[in-house]
């Protein structure tokens, strides 16, 4: 039985810990929400006439994307949905990238996009971040590669590329630019590039329902592009790639506009209260636009307060990877959640 | 902006009609199951809480593939779960199939796998089906080619390949066997190749929830097939391929056995009930084992009878193809449903 090499050579995948929830645990190791989604998402479960689901679910998640292009003053030609922002990646390499071409992208950051590289036989060019992690775009233009992969907010460290940085590279660079804004919503509304979205035809902004709307469970991500990217996208995808249920909660999240930003203020505000009081402690903590903190302990290793956290059922996010292997991810949780954290990190560090 | 040529020649997706269900209408164009999902599916939704949204879903799918598993007599190392069956097609094309390979697939079949070849420059051998339409499994072995893809029952037929054939084919054939189960469930239960899978590690058995379980919205498929493909899939998949409810709402239909028993033997009964009738109005009918009817029209086109039919919101399958534009494909609706479009049938007839 025939496997190709560069499957069987790849590694095997971990999923994260998901530790059974008691009621004690506080997970905040996967950057999820610590607010439920909004309560129309539960409306429309309470609603939903199950007899429905004998049906194919909208091949296209029409009106997703019509929704979606409204808000983002575009035509819904320029909306791709996917299950799960994950899926949209691996069909751009299906449809932009060869085998042997090469895609650029900073280290740190997600890691899914070399993994996703790996089994398109793309290589995967990593320039790495300046020592304050900060995202070289002049380094990556530099490389030629094919596809440039950006995460912005930055995934790991939470930075924010500036807007301007992002239209340099686009008057720069002629191949695929991804800007995979999964964290953005927690930062400033200036902050995305998707009003050039109309104006670069080789720019892709990646959307997910996962982390702003609380829904990591329906699978459903987006993307913005131009409508050539989109048709090639449809041509690809899985007849039915949304499910019935996840295109209607989806739908019914991103309508809840005022939930969404009241919760996200309300991460926002726990991010900041805890990234101070994470300084004081003596932690170096980057300024983050996600909702997650990178910081880096003194005095101990990241590892020796992963395993003490976790020994106190609370999971925080550890890297054994380089320039990461010294800090902590911390996704940002309640503010009860929070608290508990830093009592536990001030006995910890008082010890 | 670089977009394969490949994927640039590809006919965009058509996807089938879909009407307004007004009440009036019959859908009776894409083999969904006439009856609803399991009551069970129905509870889950009902006792689901919503926040659990927030968390990503078991990555793995696992507690679906351990009931999975158990049911075939299977370790759950020998089950996938995809979102949809359509998605494990895609992946093992990126596990088993190199650029410029083939494979071979009788004609007529599922397009899907043409498709999916087409995005991956495999190559596509379609051995024609006998003049009976029966799967010539010499022919298909003789082409070479380095895996084959059956629908069994198949596609637009319904006819069922004996499982001594697919044996046999085993036995003299070394590259990937795909033997796609989508309609399998309304076959005798003696019919599945899932028993050959412990013995044959080129093997792969497809299956879904959309048909006989009444699962089209979810998006759940799965495969049965040796531990090292499984890993291989495993290695490829997108990190959280199935959605959180969706896996609940499989699990809870696959345990209810006796539900599905009973819906598949009402469908099973309606199929052959109308299969006299179309008979006795002078349509040549296959004897179809999947819960469709592949009929062909004297006296009048297909087309005709096509249009006909959708002038009284009955919508049935007319494929402009090769060896199918003489047919009408029609899925096994309720038996109300059937008796309206026998009614229709005599009048356009009679005429």
């Amino acid at each position: 039985m025939y496997i190709k090499q560069t499957i069987e050579q790849l590694a095997p995948y971990v999923p994260g810990i998901q530790p059974q929830m008691d009621g004690r645990v506080i997970k905040i190791n996967a950057n999820e929400n610590p607010y439920p989604p909004s309560p129309r998402v539960k409306e429309i479960l309470s609603e939903f006439d199950y007899g429905q689901l004998r049906y194919y679910p909208d091949a296209t998640s029409q009106r997703l994307r019509t929704l979606i292009g409204t808000h983002f003053n575009l035509s819904s030609g320029h909306v791709f949905c996917g299950n799960g922002s994950d899926e949209i990646i691996a069909y751009l390499f299906q449809i932009c990238l060869e085998e042997g071409d090469s895609i650029a992208t900073p280290y740190p950051t997600y890691t899914l996009y070399k993994t996703i590289a790996d089994i398109h036989r793309v290589h995967t060019e990593y320039v790495p971040t300046r020592d304050d992690f900060s995202i070289d775009i002049e380094a990556l233009i530099n490389t030629g590669a094919k596809g440039i992969f950006i995460a912005n907010p930055n995934a790991q460290t939470g930075l924010l590329l500036p807007l301007a940085e992002i239209e340099y590279l686009l008057q720069n660079y002629e191949g695929l630019v991804v800007i995979d804004e999964a964290y953005i919503d927690f930062a400033p509304a200036t902050a995305s590039a998707y009003e050039l979205v109309a104006r670069y035809p080789n720019l892709v902004v990646l959307r997910t329902f996962s982390k702003s709307h609380s829904l990591c469970g329906i699978r459903v991500g987006f993307c913005l592009a131009a409508p050539m990217l989109v048709d090639a996208l449809d041509k690809c995808r899985d007849s039915y790639n949304v499910s019935h249920l996840s295109q209607l909660m989806a739908a019914a999240a991103f309508e809840d506009q005022l939930y969404l930003q009241k919760t996200i203020k309300q991460v926002v505000a726990t991010r900041e209260r805890v990234r101070e009081t994470l300084i004081s402690l003596g932690f170096e903590v980057l300024p983050s636009q996600a909702n997650f903190l990178l910081c880096k302990p003194q005095h101990h290793t990241a590892g020796e307060i992963y395993e003490f956290l976790k020994s106190k059922q609370i999971y925080v996010r550890y890297f054994d990877a380089p320039r990461l292997s010294d800090q902590l991810r911390i996704s940002v949780g309640t503010d009860d959640e929070m608290d508990v954290l830093l009592e536990q990190l001030i006995e910890f560090l008082g010890d």
